[in-house]
């Protein structure tokens, strides 16, 4: 058995605000043993996602909340190097939450097999992974949108939101996507076909969605929640829904915050407002990267991927999630895919 | 033909806050014609109900607002007392949606006919009228109760809130209602079989809640809005669901109020907010019906009714409702059922 030391990153204080460096440790530990029933995964990509700043507050939401001193864990694409697992062989590359760190020994619980001829690795972790699959089940099951429908997204330039206003896109409504920056917005209109953009740090988002949302709204897929949802609630439709899916503005918020309250503006409308996370759709996950598999191929979804290389960046590039930084789907390479198995 | 004399209430200005006397105005006028496919309703019973107020602004919402200076139009329980219609006869007992006055001439358009043996015709209003409707399809269709979830209402002790707490105990929930008088609690409890009330005027909302919903909260149906619905929202259990009916405690506000943004508990939960109107529902309204009779037939449902005399004090009796002085359903009597028809 070959000596590996493996590098993890733990949570060692809980983040008020945005996560600084001192939240977290990066420390050096020997590879534990590969038991009967478990496999080694040498991490290739790391995903950091919004939903794991919930996690890193001691508070119990959806999920528990990650221990502080204990290992990160979060979307992981990575390879088999051991198997004492009935289902993997050495080589495999798999899908799955794992640490935050160069190497994860795992029952297989949760880990699904990555075909890399079907399409880049690390999309497994992006359009083909988690956060298409938040987009698909988010906007198809909750917006059931319809062709000619107008369909808001905030936080369109992300890894969930550009794959919505595709889909939306692809089931014939006209898309208008928030984002906060002009590159962003150009992205979106010229090489994602959304039929117009606002900048939500540049302009008057109110105005701006009166204007370019002139039939009204039929749903709001809400990444972001504050101000940004609330410029949207008076210009819904008739029987409008809104996917709330994340509230990206306010995770490093350490008090709640206040809005105007939104009943008004759903009965006026005989609006729906469902938030999800994507755990709850588990039943259907085939389908949904079956599908999102297929729209790949075909060419009508297309994505984009922020790269930060190096295990020890990943707090960076988690905390550039909030600074906005990304354009599509934010990944951590850890080591390249191609390099020799050790 | 008899010359008869017709009493109406004008709309003659916009309310601020809750409608005081100079907005209304009561004048005198003869009975219009009754024209070939026309009836000539004579009002038994006149609705006040608290979506009204909401059409005193003048603002479009889901309905068209009333117009300044025309009559004010509601729920009406009536006779035929003329007809040149072929669906309708003198002597048929009819709801409506007609005016505030002492006779009305109408197509026929929207007229229910009311059978007298089944039911007081009153309840044609209430219990087996709009108000229950209102809560048989926002608590079945939006709240989907199961036996043994708790099921939270407010305005617990109005005609919505009463009909909801029954059918939910119907379907094995367990029952808490808001209401704000212990005179009201104790009618929830010891006649419709709620099993726990909190008194808003004088309990801590969020405090009882915890205390009187030990398994959380898993539909709240909201009649009431403002700060009794923000105290609900951090006791919502996985799925929850919420039906907004109306937001009483907001009618009368002039500008929007302002809260907990509540998409972090909605997100936390995989919550369900949908606001709808009874006329979502119009192509049921028939089932509806049916159930509701079937259910006061059998004394499943029972029903209280808070009368005052006279179309002159239809104002008062509407302000009332923003006062909270109603149990149950409030209604006009303009005539006695049994005088001879004039």
């Amino acid at each position: 058995m070959i000596n590996r030391t493996n590098r993890e990153f733990l949570l060692v204080s809980r983040p008020k605000g945005i996560p600084t460096d001192d939240n977290f440790k990066l420390q050096t530990n020997q590879v534990p043993k590969v038991n009967d029933g478990e496999v080694l995964v040498q991490t290739i990509y790391l995903s950091v996602d919004p939903y794991m700043r919930g996690r890193m507050n001691g508070v119990k939401t959806y999920t528990s909340p990650f221990e502080l001193n204990q290992v990160l864990t979060g979307g992981v694409v990575g390879r088999i190097i051991e198997s004492k697992h009935d289902k993997f062989k050495v080589g495999d590359i798999v899908e799955g939450r794992l640490n935050w760190a160069d190497y994860s020994v795992t029952s297989g619980k949760g880990l699904r097999k990555v075909d890399p001829n079907l399409a880049p690795i690390s999309t497994a972790l992006g359009v083909v992974g988690m956060p298409g699959l938040t987009a698909y089940f988010g906007l198809l099951d909750i917006g059931k949108p319809k062709a000619g429908e107008t369909v808001v997204v905030s936080g369109a330039a992300g890894a969930v939101g550009t794959v919505v206003g595709q889909i939306a896109k692809i089931h014939g409504c006209r898309v208008v996507g928030i984002a906060g920056s002009d590159e962003k917005n150009t992205y979106l209109e010229k090489e994602l076909g959304f039929d117009a953009t606002i900048n939500y740090k540049t302009e008057n988002v109110k105005a701006s969605l009166k204007e370019k949302c002139p039939d009204g709204i039929d749903i709001y897929f809400d990444n972001v929640g504050g101000e940004i949802s609330d410029a949207v609630m008076s210009l819904l439709n008739f029987q409008a829904r809104i996917a709330v899916c994340g509230i990206i503005s306010e995770y490093n918020n350490t008090e709640p915050s206040f809005g105007p309250r939104i009943q008004r503006y759903l009965l006026n409308r005989s609006a729906l407002m469902k938030a999800y996370i994507v755990g709850d759709y588990y039943e259907r996950f085939d389908e949904g990267y079956k599908q999102l598999g297929k729209w790949v191929k075909e060419g009508k979804l297309t994505y984009r991927e922020n790269i930060v290389n190096g295990l020890e960046n990943a707090p960076k590039a988690f905390t550039g999630l909030f600074r906005g930084e990304n354009i599509g789907k934010q990944l951590v390479r850890v080591r390249n895919e191609n390099d020799e198995i050790i």
